[in-house]
C-alpha cells in the first residue's frame, strides 16, 4: 500500500512542537477561561459555546453525574471492581452498560423534539402536532422518552435545568416542544407526567444546536465520575467478590446539607 | 443466603423520591452554582472543593481533553468506530487504551511527589532528597515520570497550570517538589527536562489532597470528550473498516485563532 | 424492594455441592467425551449436538481463528496491549471492535439464508427467489454478505467448510440458498463472486438450527484466541507505545509446513 | 514518519491470496483434522500440540465453560445485556470483570507449581518444598491458589482432568507438585483441602509446557461461550433493566441427564 494512500485528515486537535490548538484555539488559552464543560462543547461541535450557555451546559453533565448504586452502569462497574479490575477496566465496564434502556433516553426524547420543532412551525401547529405524537405514542403503548420517572414524580433536577435555561435565554423551541408533549400527555390520560431530567436534557440540547447522535456522549461524560466514585468506594470499603445485591443497599454518606457551604449557619 | 447477608451502604448518593443528595447536597442546588469540575472533586472526595480550587481543576480537565490522532486511546476508539461500534463500545475501547504507559504518569508523578513531600521536611531537606532520587532514576536508566515530552520541550500546559495553582493559592509542597525533582534531574544531567502536563497535574492535585490512585480517573474524565469527538469525526467522515495510519495524518480544522473569541479584531 | 420480587430462574447450569451440570449433563462427564466446539453448541442451544456435526462445529471455529495483523479487531487489541493493558483488557477493546463491518457478514448472510430457505420450497422456486434477492441488491448497489472477499478471489476455507458438511451429511437448504445465490450473482453481472468463509459459516450454521442473533458469537468465539496470541507476541516482541502500522506488516513466522505433522517427510 | 519506521512482523498467520496459513499450516488444512482446542495451542504457541494432549485441551476448556448465574462475569454480562447492550459489548463486560479475584487462580497456581517445579529436583526435596510453601501461605494467612472451593469439597472437574492427563501420559512434575501442596497444606492444617478445577488445570498447562501470562486465556477462551448462553438468555427472557438478584436465582433446566445421550434407555 502507497504511502499516500493512507493519509487521513482530522479537524479537532492541532500538535506542534510546545502548541496544542483544540478546534483552532491554543489549550493554555483556553485553560482557566472556560470551565470544562465549555471545553467539551468546543470539542464536540468545533465552535465555541455562546457563554451564556456554558453554565447550563455545566448544568447538565452536574445533574446527571450519578444516580446511586442502583443504575445497571454502577452495577457492572462495581462488579468489574469487586473482582480486582483496574480503573479503567470498571469504568468501561460502566459504558458498556449505558444504552438503548439506561440512558438511552435522552437521544430518544432529542429526535422527538427535533420532529416536532420541524413540523411545528406556530404555537397552534405545535399543540397539534403534540397531540398528535402523544396520542400515537399511547396507542402503540409505547412510553414517552423524557416523561415521567420510577422514583420522581416531580424530578427536581427537570426544573432547575429548565430554569437555569429561561435565565440564560437559551430556552426556545426545544423546551416549549418537550413541554407540548408533556401536556398533550397529561390532557389525554387524564393524569401527569412532568419532564423528567433526560427530557429537560434534551431540551436544552436541541436549543444549543447538538446533534441527536451526540447525547448519549453527554449521558457518558457526565457519569464517568458517578462510577469512579462508585469503583473507588468498592475498592476501598467492600472485600472481593461479594454478592452485590441490586437493591438492598442504603446510604450512610454525609448528612442533607445546604449548598453552597458557606451559607451554613 | 439470608436478605440481611447482603445490605450494604453506600455514602456517594441518597436517592428519594423528588429528591437526589451528591455527598448530602440538592443536586438541584449544585446546578448552577458549581462548574462540573469542581462537582467532581465533591463526588469523588465527599467533600467540596476550596472555592479557589474550582477554576484549577476546570483547567486540568481542559488540559488533557485531546492530544490529536496520534494517542492510542485515540486509535482505539477510531478503530472501534471504523468497524460500526456504537458511541459507548467506542469511548470503551480507547478507555481501555490507558494504561500503564498512556496516561499513567500522572499517578507515577503523584507518588513520586508523595514520597518527597513525605521525606522532606524544609527546603534543603527538599534539594537533598531530590538530588537522591533523580540519581536514582538515571542509575537505573529510568524515565522520572511527569518530566519531558516526545514533542513538547516546554510543554505550554505545564506552565499555564503553574501559574493558575499560583494565583488560585493552591501551589504548595507538591508544586515545590516537582520543580526540585526537574532542577535535581538538569542538574546531573547537564540538560534540561522541563516539568510536562502529567507532572503538573501530579503536583496541583497533591496540592488538593487528592489520592494518587484517583490520578488516572482525572485523565480518562479529561480524555472521554477527545475520545467522543475522534469516534463522531470518524464516523462522520471516513468509510468503514479503513486502515487507520497511526502517524500519517494532518490537521485540517479552524485555522489558529485567539481565546476568548470576542476579542478577535 | 421484597426478597421474591428478585428472585429469577436460569436454564444453563445447575451448581450443587461437588456437582456442575450444563444443560443437565455433568461436566466431568462431558470432560474427554465431547470438544469445546460441541460443548459450545451444548451450553448455546441446550441440546446436545448430533454427533456427525461436532467436527464441523470445530471446523467453524478453526476456520476463523486468525487471519493476521490487518484486522480491526487485532489492531485495537494490539494498541491496547502496547499501553500497558492486561490481557482480558487487551481482548475486551478487541471484540469491541467485532461489529456491523467487521464479523458482522455471518448474521448478515444467515438471515439472507434464512429468507430465502423460507419463500423457496423447491429447486426452482429456489433459483428464481435467489435471482429476485441478487437483483435487489445489485440495485441498491449494496454487496450481498457472504460473497466475494478483498484478498481471497477463491475463499480456501468456505470449499473445505462445505466438503466437511457434505461428509457430515449436514448440507442442506442452508448451503443450497448461499450457493443459489452466489449462481444468480454471477449470472447477473457476468463474472462469479465466490462464497467466502462468512457465507460457508452461515449456510452451516442455518443446518445447524442455530439462531442469527449467535452468528456473531460464533465469530467471537473464534476469533478469540487469534487476539490473545497478537496481544502475548505484541507484548513480548514490541516496545510500549509504538505507532502500529495496519499494513505495513510481514509474516517472520514458522515457513509453510504440512499438515498433519507427522506426515512431513 | 518515514515508512521504514513503521514496519514490523509477526509469527502468527500469513495471509496471501487465497491461502491463509496459521503458524505456517493452511488454515482448511487444519480444519477437520484438529479440534479448535488444539488450533488454539497452536496458535498460542506456535507448535502443534502432542496429539494425546489434544484431548485434554478440549477437557480443559469444557470444565470451565460456565458456572451457573453467581460468577462475576456472569452477572457483568447480564446486566449490560439487560440495558440493552449488542452481544459484543455484553461478552466485553464479562470479561472485564475476570481478574485477580475470580478467574485469577489459574495463574497464580502456576506459578506456584513453576516454583515448586524449579526447586524440588527429586520426590523428597519436592515433599520439602511443598511443606515450605505451605507452611509460608498458612503463616501470612494467604490462601494457596489451586486449593479449596466455596461450594464444593472435592471439586468433580479436578478429579476428572487428572484422571484424563494421566491417561494421555500427560501427567507429569506438574500434576506432582500440585498434588504436594495439598498433600502438605493436609497434613499442617489437620484437614484435607482438595485440588480444585484452577489447581488441575494450572497442573495440565504447566505439564503442556504453557506460560503462566497465558494462563488467564484458557479461562477467558473457555468462558465466553458460557457468557454468551447468559447474554442469549437474559436477552430472551428477561424484561430490560431488571434488578438482577445475584444469589437468588434457581436452575429451571434440563432435568439431570447422562451423557452420552444415545446411552440413555
Amino acid at each position: 500500500m502507497n504511502a499516500n494512500d493512507t493519509h487521513w485528515t482530522t479537524a479537532i486537535t492541532q500538535i506542534e512542537p510546545n502548541e496544542v490548538r483544540l478546534r483552532g484555539y491554543r489549550i493554555e488559552d483556553l485553560m482557566g477561561r472556560i470551565s470544562f464543560a465549555g471545553a467539551i462543547y468546543l470539542a464536540l461541535t468545533g465552535s465555541p459555546p455562546p457563554e451564556s450557555a456554558i453554565p447550563l451546559l455545566d448544568a447538565i453533565l452536574v445533574s446527571s453525574i450519578d444516580h446511586g448504586a442502583t443504575p445497571p452502569s454502577t452495577l457492572a462497574a462495581r462488579t468489574a471492581a469487586s473482582t480486582g479490575a483496574p480503573l479503567n477496566a470498571a469504568i468501561a465496564a460502566g459504558i458498556l452498560s449505558i444504552n438503548r434502556y439506561h440512558g438511552g433516553a435522552i437521544e430518544d426524547a432529542m429526535r422527538l423534539i427535533l420532529e416536532l420543532v420541524q413540523a411545528a412551525s406556530d404555537p397552534a401547529a405545535l399543540e397539534q402536532e403534540a397531540a398528535a405524537l402523544a396520542g400515537a405514542y399511547r396507542q402503540s403503548r409505547r412510553r414517552i422518552p423524557g416523561l415521567g420517572h420510577r422514583i420522581h414524580s416531580a424530578d427536581p433536577r427537570a426544573a432547575r435545568l429548565f430554569a437555569l435555561a429561561e435565565e440564560a435565554g437559551i430556552a426556545a423551541g426545544g423546551g416549549r416542544a418537550m413541554r407540548a408533549i408533556a401536556a398533550a400527555f397529561a390532557q389525554q390520560a387524564g393524569r401527569a407526567l412532568p419532564v423528567n431530567v433526560d427530557g429537560a436534557i434534551a431540551a436544552v440540547l436541541v436549543d444549543l444546536g447538538l446533534a441527536p447522535e451526540l447525547a448519549n456522549a453527554f449521558f457518558i461524560m457526565a457519569r464517568v465520575p458517578g462510577l469512579v466514585a462508585h469503583i473507588h468506594e468498592e475498592a476501598t470499603r467492600e472485600r472481593p467478590v461479594r454478592p452485590i445485591h441490586p437493591t438492598d443497599h442504603a446510604y450512610d454518606g454525609p448528612p442533607p446539607r445546604d449548598w453552597p457551604p458557606g451559607e451554613q449557619p
